[in-house]
């Protein structure tokens, strides 16, 4: 089994965060994002879509998509649980994931990859407005989650799961992507800082 | 426990049809999409996100998010298994819900958000050449889908899951969105009679 990886971008991060979570080590191989190696015919070979992280099963099985492989593991390691607990817990986890992914790593994703000159060889085309209407709604749930994060400490509920990371992720995306925490924002702000404390968001 | 329904819609058919394979019968609550029903204040205090189809169970929770409700049905009854089983298995189903939703629903979706004159009310601002983009990428797509079809019978394997769900609401969605399957997919058009004479299909 080995895990093909991409460095600093925001989907290799939530995997491996997640499994400093779970405390699974596994072989990498590194894929250079920044030369566009994941478009090259290498790559393509193992992952037709073009997508990092990709999780190759020893039968040779390529898992792709970031929240596919981390269930993979929760399945092998169901312990800590990352996904919820029980019907209820996992349909909030699933929820919550999905509305951090949705409702903002999405959004501040269309901004800077839409909006960042950096970004004008890999986004094509890149469709400024739509830059500018997803700066907006990211900022929306922003509002939302302040809200939110009144009733519980996490995303989801009492414990930590895989939408803390989701949304964790995001936010530290905001930074290239132009956009600013409002300050007003402080239980996002404290949350964010419990977060990033854990270990394994150094991975 | 009651379903907040919101008819024809993409999302509330996801779910519906989902149910109807489990064999599953709930009250249900119809919300009128068409009417803006869910952006009035009484569906806001159910679902801040306005958004149908929404779960609430007995304790009061509310579960928003098509494939979290999804999810939590799978949980209460396992059988038949629509999220895939075993590690390899969920895991395969997991990336080809998401590759169905990421890849094909999404796009379509805003190719009919973004240009359909009816969806001005709805999608502010409507960016058109955002909707002109994900026309392309949606049929972009469908090229790598009728690839994996010929490996085999459905999307993420041998067993009808909620990938097949997805990609097919999302193939009928191509029609308001004023897309058109080629001619020559004969895999993909195959695939859609299959599950489409399916009698969940009606739900």
């Amino acid at each position: 089994m080995k895990l093909y990886d991409g460095g600093r971008a925001p989907n290799p991060r939530r995997v491996r965060i997640f499994l400093a979570e779970k405390g699974i080590s596994i072989p990498m191989v590194q894929i250079d994002l920044a030369t566009l190696e994941h478009k090259q015919a290498g790559y393509t070979a193992i992952n037709p879509y073009q997508q990092l992280p990709a999780l190759e099963l020893d039968d040779g099985t390529v898992i792709g998509e970031s929240v596919a492989i981390c269930r993979y593991f929760e399945r092998l390691q169901p312990e800590p649980p990352l996904f919820g607990s029980g019907a209820k817990g996992e349909a909030l986890v699933e929820m919550w994931q999905r509305r951090a992914e949705l409702g903002l790593f999405l959004p501040v994703a269309y901004a800077f990859r839409h909006l960042h000159p950096a970004m004008a060889a890999m986004e094509v085309p890149q469709v400024a407005e739509w830059g500018e209407v997803n700066k907006s709604r990211a900022l929306g749930f922003l509002g939302l989650l302040e809200t939110e994060l009144s009733a519980r400490p996490f995303l989801a509920g009492d414990s930590f799961s895989i939408a803390d990371i989701t949304a964790g992720i995001a936010l530290e995306f905001m930074k290239p992507a132009k956009l600013v925490l409002p300050e007003s924002y402080a239980r996002i702000r404290n949350w964010y800082e419990k977060i990033a404390a854990r270990p394994s968001w150094a991975a």
